[in-house]
């Protein structure tokens, strides 16, 4: 038996903008900390004590995880960080605005983009270090992604394959944490936390955008050995 | 070549308390949050790239590291925390306000405690479960410890003693990382980096003692393949 709680971050100075995030290297804004703090509130009421922490490479998900984990008095808990736990890559939406590119392409299509399982967004022209988005260098060439295999990076993603190269994380270290029965707690975003609840709870690919994940609401889960759910609960203030 | 910066924790609210702190897991100040963010803005204007970071299993060294690298825009910098990289432990002065420890000892025992390099503190004086330090549970019955082996853990230091068990971790982790290239980042204590100190610069036993390492100032080392001392700067405001 071990405990899995995801979270997700809080909200981002993006988010508060409507702009396309994805991998765009944003920070919380002034609500995204007290949400983030209110999920460490949320665990230490709970009880909850970890083992191991991940987060993905991106600023929003991983100061979340620190505010909650200070918040809970478990900010020794060792953590690993990892690019596979990143939100999904929006490819050439990244920085526009949702309003805006509805007026661009249409309603129908942006909602295709934002919800369809296994439609891909216009993707990047390029791994051309001349792209980039609102200023910032195209993931390629940011040093933080130096240590990932070049194919293995995405000029834009969907669900589906955010899912995929999420899995192969999932396999490596979390999953043998939870059989080894350590409580474990993910600090990420909307994408990859519902590629792992679609994983999780065997949800279908029509079903699956149908699933809200709430900024700091930390999603509970009890997983018997074989990682089976036992039971799941959403903490809420 | 590779670049090591070390980075003593901002001031702890203990530290503003005048109390000896050593293990007991206290938070910054708020003057320690912005002695820490201070230290990533320095860190920014050096234009260091880390590639590694380490700090203590305690809150107010793990704090002061993220709020650096927040700032100097590395938060995603892998980190490996030990509990090797800990303050010193102060034994039985833990707790304890620093003036009124020298009116119950007298003011040259205390001195000698606190700037002697091998004389012992007051030890605790068992692993009893019921010892505690200002309702604080007594760390080998601390969670964070639980996979140290039970006679590693101290009931009190001196730096001696602090500096023997931080040189493991400096030979199996930080030196291989700097002797791979890598640009290494700690954020830790006055008294372990002055353990390191000691080590890399080969001060002697007398004169350590008069080494000062001041709250989020940080130290910045260029170091050669046999990790020899190629220049030092101390960066601050």
């Amino acid at each position: 038996m071990a405990k899995l709680v995801l979270i997700r971050h809080g909200q981002s100075e993006w988010n508060a903008l409507n702009l396309f995030n994805g991998w765009v290297d944003t920070k919380l804004s002034d609500k995204g900390i007290q949400q983030a703090k209110d999920a460490g509130e949320l665990l230490a009421q709970e009880g909850i004590e970890f083992d191991q922490a991940y987060t993905s490479v991106l600023t929003r998900a991983i100061t979340t995880l620190h505010l909650a984990l200070e918040e809970a008095g478990q900010l020794y808990v060792p953590e690993t960080k990892s690019w596979r736990l990143n939100e999904r890559h929006y490819g050439a939406l990244q920085g526009q605005n949702k309003a805006e590119a509805a007026e661009k392409w249409g309603d129908d299509q942006v909602h295709i983009w934002r919800r369809s399982y296994d439609v891909l967004p216009p993707m990047l022209d390029s791994y051309d270090p001349e792209v980039t988005v609102q200023g910032k260098t195209y993931p390629a060439f940011d040093r933080r992604y130096a240590d990932v295999p070049y194919g293995d990076l995405p000029l834009g993603e969907n669900l589906k394959i955010t899912l995929e190269r999420v899995l192969p994380f999932w396999y490596s270290n979390i999953a043998k944490d939870l059989k080894a029965g350590k409580n474990v707690v993910i600090g990420a975003h909307g994408n990859s936390l519902r590629a792992l609840v679609k994983h999780l709870e065997q949800i279908s690919d029509d079903e699956i955008l149908g699933v809200e994940i709430a900024n700091g609401q930390p999603i509970v889960y009890d997983l018997d050995d074989d990682l089976s759910i036992v039971s799941k609960k959403v903490l809420t203030k």
